[in-house]
């Protein structure tokens, strides 16, 4: 299998969705006198590479755990948006119905800049709303979140219980390719979880 | 894709192995004042279904995020060991190179009872032995560990970059069956991490 990691490490330093909780990993077994290391760790649902549950915009919506796993993996097709998102570069790939359409947006390589969290772009309506009618199962994106407030576009595809895909890195791997996406979220009964997200090359 | 999936969920009264910090799951966004929901969770780095990382019981063993994908996934065997470990049954199991081999204790079933952490069986040193010589990718428990204290059989898997997988659930679904198995863990940079575990049935 040629497997390919599109998931960032989570540390101290990962960077926090404005407002979010700051993550903390604390020691709790140590080797020299425990003799094993573990640790502690506090994270907020929506840290590095992580799916968000219809529950997290949409009252009443579902909790991951309520979405089967066939949701998590399928077909996966990469739309390059480097210069902007727009319909026709979305209407040009072969999309069909259960894939997982990531956007590679580029904003991954500025993760630790400002700029990740303040000058984003944003995935239009009409987007959102034609990759509805396609009845994809998720969408990913290379960025922090895949609108800005009032976040209309997380609540068109969460509605709709495609679940969406946050701070995916190493997308430029899938350009070209085919390719199946994995994309397993830890089963937490809530809004969301930190995923690892990884890609199968078939060819 | 028919896919099974083998993790617990993690709650608050997710069982934890003795010792180990309790999970804390705290509201941050509300939705009915903020107009989203989001959590903070803090975890054990070995709550619930995880992985561990040789960096667990090695002293300056690999950490998780130093282990390729291609460790994670992999052909699945299923044993039976409701009747107790034995070499033969290991031995009578066609297993080959890059296996991923999970032991069906039946324990899964005692997961809230005390005996799930005072009274399960272990694998023992000389199937720990078998396995590393077939070079299998990691192992796999439906029980809290693999071993008791002094953990040799934690230690002889790690030592040779084999991954451990414990408290699995659901592995009575995979008897008789051909199957792959996905074990992501989050990629935490230490010695473990929660992880979705999913097979995927082939026939």
């Amino acid at each position: 299998m040629r497997l390919i990691d599109l998931s960032v490490p989570i540390n101290e330093d990962t960077p926090i969705y404005p407002g979010d909780p700051k993550t903390e990993i604390k020691p709790n077994g140590v080797m020299d006198t425990d003799g094993y290391e573990d640790h502690f760790v506090c994270v907020g649902t929506h840290v590095g590479t992580h799916v968000d549950a219809p529950r997290h915009m949409i009252k009443d919506g579902k909790s991951l755990d309520q979405i089967t796993p066939d949701n998590f993996a399928g077909r996966g097709i990469v739309i390059d948006v480097r210069n902007g998102f727009s319909l026709e570069k979305v209407k040009a790939a072969d999309i069909k119905e259960g894939d997982i359409v990531l956007f590679y947006t580029g904003m991954s390589h500025r993760y630790h800049q400002s700029a990740y969290y303040d000058a984003y772009p944003a995935i239009t309506e009409e987007i959102a709303g034609y990759l509805v009618e396609k009845k994809i199962k998720m969408v990913g994106v290379d960025m922090c979140s895949v609108d800005h407030e009032p976040f209309k576009v997380h609540k068109i595809f969460l509605k709709e219980q495609i679940l969406i895909i946050e701070n995916l890195t190493n997308l430029e791997a899938l350009i070209g390719r085919e390719f199946k996406i994995y994309a397993f979220p830890i089963k937490l009964q809530i809004d969301g979880a930190p995923a690892r997200v990884i890609a199968e090359i078939l060819g």
